[in-house]
């Protein structure tokens, strides 16, 4: 399935409801199946800076086809994947990036930046699945 | 006026109608005053490449407070603004990236990419107003 | 308020007059609201690569509405925001990067870079205070 | 004589200085002998697109030590130096970037951007002449 533009706005909103109720300003970016720019929005007051984070989430969690947090396990001083942000114009390896299935198919990813990667995480987990 | 979180979705949803309108698909970026990404939105089926010329034209319009398509016409061959692109990581200078004002004060941009330029600048113009 | 012209020079010659007092060469960036700079001064004898970074740590600071300083203690290996640097062309997340404000309001932000990063942030805070 | 901070603000004075006279509002950079930042001030109002523009005219002017109106007559279609534009980064070849002189000697340009690129010119070459 397709990640229409209909789809990426749900998921969008369901982004900012959910923020809404943590009471969060977030970036949220979301990409398609090809790892491009589907949808964005700049919640008022949210971090300038967090949009390019939001967007290089959402493309480092489909570019890996797992969640930013798991790659920035790896990531680390002395891990197999160290300094791996280097690539691809950089990642941003830390949670808030978070895959879109459509059962077990990858149709995407979302990322968020604005709060704690805790925070960050939540949201991008409860709209991936809206 | 800040241009906010709700009247840039309100812009993107106004130039998605029009594209819709003109049968055309289309990326819509909408950046702030400070030429910062605020909202992005890209139509199902439309051109990858679009994306990133939809920001660079939102941005490109707002950096010099004017029309994409008016800077284009000096930065032809032998114009007095030729080759002005190289700057600022990239500027586009045809038409499609449009002024939002509130009253006189210039309080954004929107870029739209998809097109025909004259579909882009009409799509454009249509949503800077809404 | 807007962080006028003449408000960042005054910011800046703070940051020169501190400089002298503790007898370092600064470079010296202020960034308005929208991050983008506003005034910039290289102090005979500074760094010429602190150039860079002054502008980074004055736009960092803006980005995400906190110290440089503060950003790098979560950016350390390890840290929630391990190699958060990659994102926005680069960041600089050691003290020297503070906020301008207009009481509660954050009207831009000041980048200083030439000496130890204790001093960088002494002549930072001095001047935005200014 | 190396091109001091205190002369380099001196010229950014005279810049805006010659601006206001023209009602004009401009981006105004100095460079040193080493083409490196010195100075750098963004006018009230000035287009946000031109602080860029700014630097990478003073920048040009030095890099080829000639002012960058010369460069652009050369780098037309058909040019001796055709799209010269691409290297260092991004170049700027059209007026606006003058050479800063003592006697002979080259010690620095100046960029000025915000207006038509004859006010752009003649506010560079008063400056540059401070």
């Amino acid at each position: 399935m397709e990640l229409t533009t209909q789809k990426a706005q749900q998921i969008v909103e369901a982004a900012i409801k959910k923020s809404k109720e943590l009471d969060v300003k977030m970036n949220i970016a979301v990409v398609d199946a090809g790892a491009n720019l589907k949808s964005f929005v700049r919640m008022d007051g949210a971090w300038l800076g967090s949009a390019d984070i939001a967007i290089k989430k959402a493309k480092t969690a489909r570019y890996f086809d797992m969640n930013t947090g798991e790659i920035g396990k790896l990531s680390q001083p002395g891990g197999s994947l160290f300094n791996i942000e280097h690539s691809n114009d950089g990642l941003i390896t830390f949670p808030g990036g978070v895959l879109i299935k459509d059962g077990n198919e990858i149709i995407g990813a979302i990322g968020i930046s604005g709060s704690s990667v805790e925070n960050d995480h939540e949201v991008a987990t409860y709209a991936s699945n809206a």
